[in-house]
């Protein structure tokens, strides 16, 4: 009974992520979504993808169970932001986004990125018409997240490490989180960042053009 | 319909959480819900906790989407520990925490702690028939998850900060986040705590002795 419920619900979700690709298709517009627990960087990573965006237009969707300070960090950039509060939803939907990309000009963008809730669990299950899916691990949360939150790190096409500034003060081992990862999913790049200080900013920035590049041609 | 799904599900989890409560009752131990972000320090705590227990007789209970690595880490401490996956769920129930502690000789224990899944979102949500609710909060996660998450701040009985260690490299103002959860939660002490350096683990102790002396006498 509870796993039909489950179904149907993931069901009606792949229906209107559908019909968001098509729509952004339609626009060759390029969607990145963006997941993390909390506080591993996932807006600070986001400005630094605006900081270094080039001729890339670019527009943002934020979703957070409540507030706007994420909106409002995005728009004090000059950057289009969409603030979703979920309410109690751990995750996003892809009816969520599909409101969201009514408030947008299409033909004005190349790249919109949604920033997910903060959660390693269920936003890995939910479809949202993406281009691309992307997890940032911040070095805090320790080298074993691979082992306990195999989905997440199997269904993205990039792993981000953020805060890799804390490395000197935090027991994260690089070498095995890669190896961890690698097993996973050996097709996802691992990009090292550190939004405080802006390293790896630039490699980051180069994915997100080459992905925009395979939809904006 | 999706409301009255979610209200069925709340409602067999409230009955399954009253009777583990009615259980742990009849045999005056108390049990602690630990809820975090991925990677915020919980195992590390219930660490620290298990080294400063003094004559408590303790369990631990660790609830994990996969791996077993968090309990095998606390059995290797000679504590009993166990492991709980959830397979796809973002939180632990009631009904799960039913079935772990027919595993437990509750006569022989004074505490238990329960080790939620990796979330500040649905565990808030979901009564396990615990004593009382902990969160952690972890300083890399920066100042402003009260915004993000108001419901976990307003649920539990205390907050740990940990990784006060990394408090000289993180953009983390400890004043503006006590004024945040004073202002959703007046009543929870805030406890500061490094697992690293072990700063604050006799206060934490303190807290959970002086908890499970109001249920065990």
């Amino acid at each position: 009974m509870k796993i039909e419920v489950r179904k149907n619900i993931l069901q009606t979700n792949a229906a209107a992520a559908a019909r968001n690709r098509e729509l952004l298709g339609q626009h060759d517009v390029c969607m990145v979504n963006l997941m993390a627990s909390p506080g591993a960087g996932k807006t600070s990573t986001i400005i630094r993808a605006i900081e270094n965006a080039g001729p890339l237009r670019l527009a943002v969707i934020e979703g957070d169970i409540a507030s706007e300070i994420d909106s409002l960090a995005i728009e004090a950039l000059d950057v289009t932001a969409l603030q979703i509060n979920t309410g109690g939803s751990c995750h996003l939907t892809a009816a969520m986004i599909s409101s969201a990309l009514g408030y947008l000009e299409l033909e004005e963008l190349d790249l919109i990125i949604i920033e997910n809730v903060g959660n390693l669990v269920c936003p890995a299950e939910f479809d949202l018409g993406e281009t691309a899916r992307v997890m940032i691990a911040s070095v805090a949360e320790g080298d074993d997240k691979p082992h306990k939150y195999p989905l997440m790190f199997r269904e993205v096409d990039a792993v981000l490490v953020n805060k890799i500034d804390l490395l000197p003060y935090c027991d994260f081992d690089l070498d095995e989180f890669r190896q961890l990862v690698g097993r996973l999913n050996p097709r996802a790049p691992i990009i090292e960042l550190s939004c405080k200080d802006g390293d790896g900013a630039g490699a980051w920035s180069r994915w997100l053009t080459d992905t925009a590049a395979k939809v904006t041609g």
